[in-house]
């Protein structure tokens, strides 16, 4: 029972981590922690500071090992910036505490716990054939600008190719090992501008009012039925998130009415193809659009790698995941441009919430998960 | 010639009542310089204020003079208040100034000109037979909840009951004379309010987005046709003045989204008849609907009144006035209740402006087709 006692274990890796204030942008301690659990396992580390306020700065690592002997290149990805804390913490969110069976911080589940996880199960595995690299970041949970796409060119530079990348955002709903994800809906927000003609509201005739074509553009919008989903995606969908006039007086007919579309769309579309869809409506009446592409949907169709995660969950906890393509984007709508990318971590009820909190027994079952899982992909 | 020396002319008492500042609502010296005015013409004045800050307190004046010689009573309706002059006039907006042959300052047309010219035209005209009345608020442009219709309530307790009324407002668009209102359109201002469900747009099922609902229910507002017009009416009118969301976050699906309508109607409807059918519409969407009915469509149709003031002005001027019931909103709205009413005035091309002004030569006209009003009505 020695290696115990000298395998770092994932709890005492994810409260380290826990304990390095990480709000993001995130640069400095936590990368300095990060750096010291990986060099003593053969890592070559680099790390660099991306851009300015406010978007940054932001710290990225870059951990390669290579065994020099023959075998895959498999890549974890992760972040260890986190989302502000909010008030009324039953315990400091930076200081990890345990209390009956949980580790409650800021990062518990999203996703310091899973890093630690990982990092753990490196541990608990030397000597493993091929390629393991660690595509760290300080810059998910903001607007992702500096992170993960500046890690892609870095690893271009140096030639970092990964065969396959598991990305560890907490995807688990009910239990750990409930839920995959082998892909992620696209995302695009656009801004509507109908320009019109100020005026009294007892003379029409000499005023235009924009709201009236404002509605139309977006009756037509809400009319459209992107798709009825695919076989791995749910149904393309938009939703109209905001609407301003601004106009505080009774009797005056605006000249401006602006609105604000977010599409969360599957893989059967490209943001670039929506954008031109809804722009030909807002210019139609007259409107201006402007858009933003947040991610394109990517999947992973299910084959080998998603397989082989479902089997080391399931070998390890009894679950068959679901694989699924639901929720929010997260950095592996990036990293699906390297190579297969499948996500799966901790349980998420508590992510950005107040009170964060992982089972220990959530750590250590992961951990085993993550040591299968490389375990069937560079030793087999 | 005496007469000039010993009768006042409208443009010195234009000028003593535009160097009373009298921003609405409006109180004390303006009032007192009315008062002094009407009580050598044989007035009884009787003065009151109403109502507190924001809306007041607001002076209201109330002159009766009953000839003891019968005839009809006759009423002069208008406001001593004036909209606030703003800033960078070329002299001072509360200093009368006579530059050329016009004369400059806040309220010269709107209305403190035409209640000068009535003045004027009264002390030109002693023993008149019958009972005239002015009915002077200082909340016209304010609103008006403790100006007029405190004044009407006054009246009542007094058993002061015109006849005729005429109101002075500045009716005259490019020469005096060339426009008569026989009526106003009625108005009423609505906001709709349509509750929802806040969510996050990745998970659409979990929100309820009340933007949808509002869409639809402004959109069957926007096809509605309120009326084609009436011989003496344009056609009703609906505008959408606002629309407001709030909704800072582009990846939220908000909880609220309300509108709001300015209706500009006619005599073939009345505000409680809209507010009904418009809130059909909101609550076929599960939408609130809150209305404020600023004031009913009233017409007093072509007739003896109006004949008779359009013969004045033509003898005077040579212009033939049209009648109209165009522009917004004013005290004749509740005047009607009481009697027939015709709203005739300066020319308003400068009102709520800056250097509002007024030509002399209007004044003196203006006085002369008052005082053959007064003659037509009283004398024969």
């Amino acid at each position: 029972m020695s290696t115990t006692s000298t395998v770092p274990a994932a709890l005492a890796l994810a409260s380290r981590l826990i304990a390095c204030p990480s709000v993001t942008p995130a640069t400095g301690a936590v990368f300095t922690a990060m750096e010291e659990m990986l060099t003593p396992l053969g890592f070559t580390v680099e790390r660099f500071v991306c851009g300015e306020a406010p978007d940054g700065p932001v710290e990225n690592l870059l951990a390669v090992r290579d065994s020099g002997a023959p075998g895959p290149h498999f890549a974890f990805a992760g972040h260890l910036d986190v989302v502000p804390p909010g008030n009324n913490w039953t315990s400091d969110p930076f200081t990890p505490e345990l209390r009956g069976d949980l580790l409650y911080g800021r990062g518990a589940v999203d996703m310091k716990g899973s890093i630690a996880c990982f990092v753990a199960a490196l541990a608990a595995a030397p000597g493993l054939p091929g390629t393991v690299s660690l595509i760290i970041t300080g810059d998910e949970e903001g607007p992702a600008v500096h992170g993960t796409v500046a890690l892609m060119e870095r690893m271009a530079e140096r030639g970092v190719k990964p065969d396959l990348c598991l990305v560890g955002e907490p995807t688990s709903v009910n239990r750990l090992g409930d839920m995959v994800k082998i892909g992620r809906r696209g995302s695009v927000n656009m801004w509507i501008t109908v320009n019109g003609m100020q005026g009294h509201v007892a003379y029409p005739h000499l005023a235009d009012n924009p709201i009236p074509r404002l509605l139309r553009i977006l009756t037509a919008i809400e009319a459209i039925e992107l798709d009825a989903g695919t076989d791995w995606f749910q149904p393309s969908n938009i939703e109209i998130t905001d609407i301003t006039v601004g106009n505080p007086a009774t009797n005056v007919i605006p000249a401006q009415a602006t609105a604000r579309l977010s599409i969360r769309f599957n893989d059967q579309h490209s943001g670039a193809g929506l954008v031109e869809r809804i722009r030909a409506l807002v210019e139609a009446e007259g409107g201006v659009l402007e858009a933003k592409i947040s991610g394109e949907a990517f999947l992973t169709a299910p084959g080998t790698f998603s397989t082989l995660i479902s089997n080391a969950i399931q070998t390890v906890t009894g679950i068959a995941p679901e694989l699924s393509t639901t929720g929010g984007t997260s950095d592996a709508r990036f990293l699906s441009k390297l190579c297969p990318v499948v996500e799966f971590g901790l349980t998420n009820a508590t992510m950005h919430k107040l009170d964060e909190a992982v089972a220990v027994q959530d750590l250590e079952q992961l951990t085993a998960i993550y040591g299968d899982i490389l375990e069937r992909v560079l030793a087999n």
